[in-house]
């Protein structure tokens, strides 16, 4: 049997803070129109595609924090996404800092959605692995603030939609091999990422030469071990003044990149997914209800930090 | 700081079932030998380090199947393992296939001891997650009966050893993720992990030529997302007419191999390990206490096999 997805990752190049949404939507219109023409049926794009990545700023001012996010979706500069997915049955992931008015209270994350062929939202994902500070750290050349910009989801679900099992993540989720874990035992069959990583790591300067190979690492490793295509999208280049990576791909449940960007700008990589090939692994090797051993996993879910063993005297 | 391991990842070729213990344990002997020579601290051999790999066959005599534990640990065959340890200082991760008596049940295990360099045992592992089938499966070209020949173990332990943190695995475990992670949530700096993996997979021969590509996947996944060093040995080669990968290799917290094998035969990999380099991943991406959201992941300890949503009509 074979079901097969087309796929688009629509990575991006940077987003300056002096562009509009006029302007960043019009190129998401471009990748759509792109994508259409090179019959997909799904194109993901990156974590907050609507702005450049602000959690790199200290912002005091709610006025100028609140500018970065949507208080709807689709709102006026975003609806001719939809209209337009609709238009021409190609369904997409969005990511975007999400600002909700919850029992009255204003609550703020980050977010991806899942449009349908037919323009309307199938499933919402808030971010559940929310990285860097909640403090200000002028110390670092740039801040990366999203534990004080954003609340954390409570979970990783899966959606039915363009004929499978689909899952959401983004970014910093991506390194937690629990993220995917949780979306197989779900029976995820494509798990749709965006991301934006910046290659320098402020407290951790001496790894910065291995953010691309991380990148991939974690991925095709999620992948193999839960029988699933991973397609993980990157804002790339330079953006105001930070160097973000690229490495764009879309990953078979075998763990193998079959499709990728090489540049740090707007660029597609393409891929005709056949969701069925998930179930030689999910069948086999990672046949979960044959091979997991539960009973052996306790401290995953009890405890959140290590506890190392008491040192002894050598 | 610098906390140095010297180790030396103790690859052994095939062991044909005519071979003697007398016969496994003087090639044993020859790795210490050599590994003190380079200046090594802890040698780490393969799973079932002492026989062939067994479980290619079907055996229902007792006695013939009995023939390929140890009833005692040190034994006979295998004590001057354990004095020529202690005579040169040098410490040892040995498997084999352990026959216990508990409340004078006969119970058998697939297990790992850690050795320190005095001679004496640190700890015990047994293993987790055995793969395969418990069954006659006639239409394999090799059984791999582990799930006939031995109980499983119910939780993985770390040791102060050797100056930091070891913990220990076997083979399949290393395939999945819980795996690094419940030893990473007990502060592991270094993961010893010996396999015997064929290069053919009867239920999934589409995956063959991957075998090695998803051998040092997850262990660069599980030592990168956990801040530990790997080391993974293999037992290699044509064994009794099975091809058997290698792909020995020693890998950092960054997950890089920084020391590998490149034959099937025996041969040492050897590599000066410093355990404080976990610490650079253990306190900034995975700084567990920081970033971890067990609350999102109950899934992974209240379930064991995937249930994926029932399917909608399209």
């Amino acid at each position: 049997m074979s079901r097969f997805v087309h796929v688009a990752a629509a990575q991006l190049g940077p987003i300056q803070r002096s562009d509009s949404r006029r302007d960043v939507v019009a190129r998401l219109l471009a990748h759509l129109h792109h994508a259409h023409e090179m019959g997909c049926h799904l194109v993901v794009f990156p974590e907050l595609a609507l702005t450049t990545f602000f959690p790199r700023w200290y912002m005091e001012d709610p006025e100028e924090l609140n500018a970065f996010y949507e208080r709807e979706m689709p709102g006026p500069e975003t609806r001719i996404l939809f209209d337009t997915a609709a238009r021409l049955g190609i369904g997409f992931y969005l990511g975007y800092a999400e600002l909700a008015v919850e029992q009255g209270v204003e609550r703020r994350y980050n977010t991806a959605i899942l449009v349908g062929r037919d323009g309307k939202i199938v499933g919402k994902y808030r971010k559940v692995h929310l990285p860097g500070h909640d403090q200000h750290e002028p110390w670092r050349a740039f801040q990366h603030l999203e534990k004080r910009y954003f609340e954390p989801g409570d979970d990783f679900g899966v959606w039915q939609a363009f004929g499978g099992v689909m899952g959401m993540a983004l970014c910093n989720d991506r390194r937690w091999s629990e993220t995917y874990r949780v979306m197989g035992l779900q029976g995820a069959e494509m798990i749709l990422l965006g991301y934006n990583t910046p290659v320098h790591n402020p407290p951790a300067p001496e790894h910065d030469d291995l953010s691309m190979f991380h990148n991939h690492l974690v991925m095709q490793a999620g992948a193999y071990q839960n029988g699933t295509w991973v397609v993980g999208v990157a804002k790339a280049g330079k953006e105001e003044g930070c160097e973000m990576i690229g490495g764009t791909s879309i990953i078979a449940p075998s763990g193998e990149i079959v499709a990728a960007c090489s540049t740090k700008g707007d660029e597609l990589a393409i891929a005709r997914c056949d969701l069925d090939l998930c179930q030689s692994y999910k069948s086999t090797t990672f046949n979960f209800d044959r091979h997991r051993r539960p009973e052996a996993y306790g401290r995953i879910t009890s405890q959140r930090g290590a506890t190392p063993p008491q040192p002894v005297a050598a």
